[in-house]
């Protein structure tokens, strides 16, 4: 066990880090865009970042790198949705440019991990978490530690098909009616532009027919101020949430489902009717006594879960 | 560590029992008709299954009992869909008239660890098996060891939806579009009889004109009997399988996939339209290096992990 380390969160759009304390406080957080996605701009990027928190902190004695990505046990780089590191050794690339021990994981997996040992679950033994954000990451805390599959590939949780006849998923999954198309980000757009286009009195009605294009960002702003087909529209994703979460009952029959991830900021508009789903659908031994709550970390969860990750030296 | 132990599989028309050494291996293999349904008639059946088990081998150490039920850590069964156990403390019932350590665990766990410890998935590390039956039984065997979930109500694979605009899930299920909807013996039988309606000439189309019920078994027969309409109908349930493993694979990244269940007879007459479906919908890194294969122990696969729960005293 190291005293402090550094985590990193290398998301599809910016980078954050800190350095992360035994108690997985966080120092010295800073955010730094892409200066581009190639493979050396993200390196440099992230080098870049470490040397920061380390002339802030310079004994700390590992990095934790969570990306979006599926990655194998060596530290490569697989199937990655958004930075373009397709069968990358991301951690030897990373550990010949630092002095310093690197760990990486998917960003999924160290958030879930984030929230069972310090967050909205910590100290429950059987956590699974959902990240909301442009697609949806998945992570499973089984028996109080981390499960990723085989060749830690799994809990790829927004790829489970909730709707076998519906369209085809998003990005490079060759599936259809995944759970992602339907309670991410753009999910939510979608929701809210179908509301609009059979709606256009109302506010996003209107919105649509200015031309604005129906983000999950916009839908849920309208919601907010109070426009009732914006709320519905998040109510609807709330409830294809709730089937996909009555499934992960019946499956895991884990304490608590958290989540989190930006797409989630609708907050109760989108747990509420996830919750009145699940207590109807799901097998009633699985339902009773299972909390469904809010990420307690927000955006930082992918950071905390990286220091967690190195803290313990990868024995999560 | 016991030496020997007595494994009985208490089914929803049968029990199997049997003596099981420490090599998985069935000695004095017996089956029983349940001679009713209710609390005693089921506990006086299986107390005569031990005694008579235990006539041939005095020395067995303990009893494993799987059962078709979400049974709890004290062994209290909970949401039985056919024995009437609903709420009975089975282990305690049955520890009170045997002289002999008792461990319950559900049947769809036990047969996982069967196939895992000494069978299909033999020495593997992650393995998902679905029993096909009147229903779909789950097991998980992920890092080597049973996962059952945090009250052990996990490992419900079968109440994954896969069509959340599907009808209503059989039995006391209260959800839409289940895989054990489409994937179980009914769920076959259910095919056929679409298939049967739809093409009259048909072998059998003409069992649907006679009369006759179209079950799984009826569809399987005619299946292997070269009926091509029978044998398209598994075919779409292969499919429809296959929708369920492609999630199965995301989710757990396995090794193997194993197919069990008396409704699993057509044997590659369902899998491999199943494969194909997962090569097709599943994450490549997911998907790539998995097996789906035929379970090894047949209908004997819940005994022989009931042995292999009570081998183990439950630590397993």
């Amino acid at each position: 066990m190291a005293g402090r380390v550094i985590g990193i969160d290398a998301g599809g759009t910016k980078l954050l880090a800190g350095v992360v304390d035994e108690e997985l406080g966080v120092h010295h957080r800073t955010v730094r865009r892409w200066r581009g996605t190639d493979l050396a701009a993200v390196l440099d990027t992230m080098v870049e970042a470490v040397e920061e928190a380390k002339a802030a902190d310079p004994d700390v004695e590992a990095v934790g790198f969570g990306i979006p990505a599926l990655v194998s046990a060596d530290g490569t780089s697989h199937f990655s949705t958004h930075l373009r590191l397709e069968g990358v050794a991301i951690r030897a690339l990373l550990e010949e440019r630092l002095d310093v021990r690197v760990l990486v994981d998917n960003d999924g997996n160290l958030a879930a991990l984030a929230e069972q040992r310090a967050g909205a679950a910590k100290g429950l033994s059987d956590v699974v978490m959902l990240t909301l954000g442009t697609g949806i990451a998945g992570g499973l805390v089984l028996d109080g530690r981390l499960y990723r599959g085989s060749r830690r590939f799994g809990a790829e949780l927004g790829h489970m098909v909730v709707n076998m006849n519906g369209p085809p998923c998003q990005g490079n999954c060759p599936n259809r009616g995944c759970l992602e198309l339907y309670a991410s980000g753009p999910g939510i757009g979608r929701a809210g532009a179908h509301a609009a286009a059979r709606d256009p009195q109302s506010g996003i009605g209107q919105a649509l027919t200015s031309g604005r294009v129906i983000t999950g960002e916009l839908v849920t702003d309208l919601a907010f101020e109070g426009d009732p087909v914006a709320q519905a529209a998040l109510a609807s994703v709330g409830k294809r949430l709730g089937v996909g979460l009555a499934s992960i009952a019946n499956i895991f029959n884990p304490e608590a489902i958290v989540i989190g991830g930006g797409a989630a900021r609708a907050g109760e508009m989108l747990l509420e009717p996830a919750r009145r789903v699940v207590a109807e659908l799901a097998l009633p031994p699985c339902r009773d006594g299972l909390r469904i709550v809010h990420a307690a970390f927000g955006e930082d969860a992918g950071m905390i879960g990286a220091g967690a990750l190195a803290l313990a030296g990868g024995d999560v």
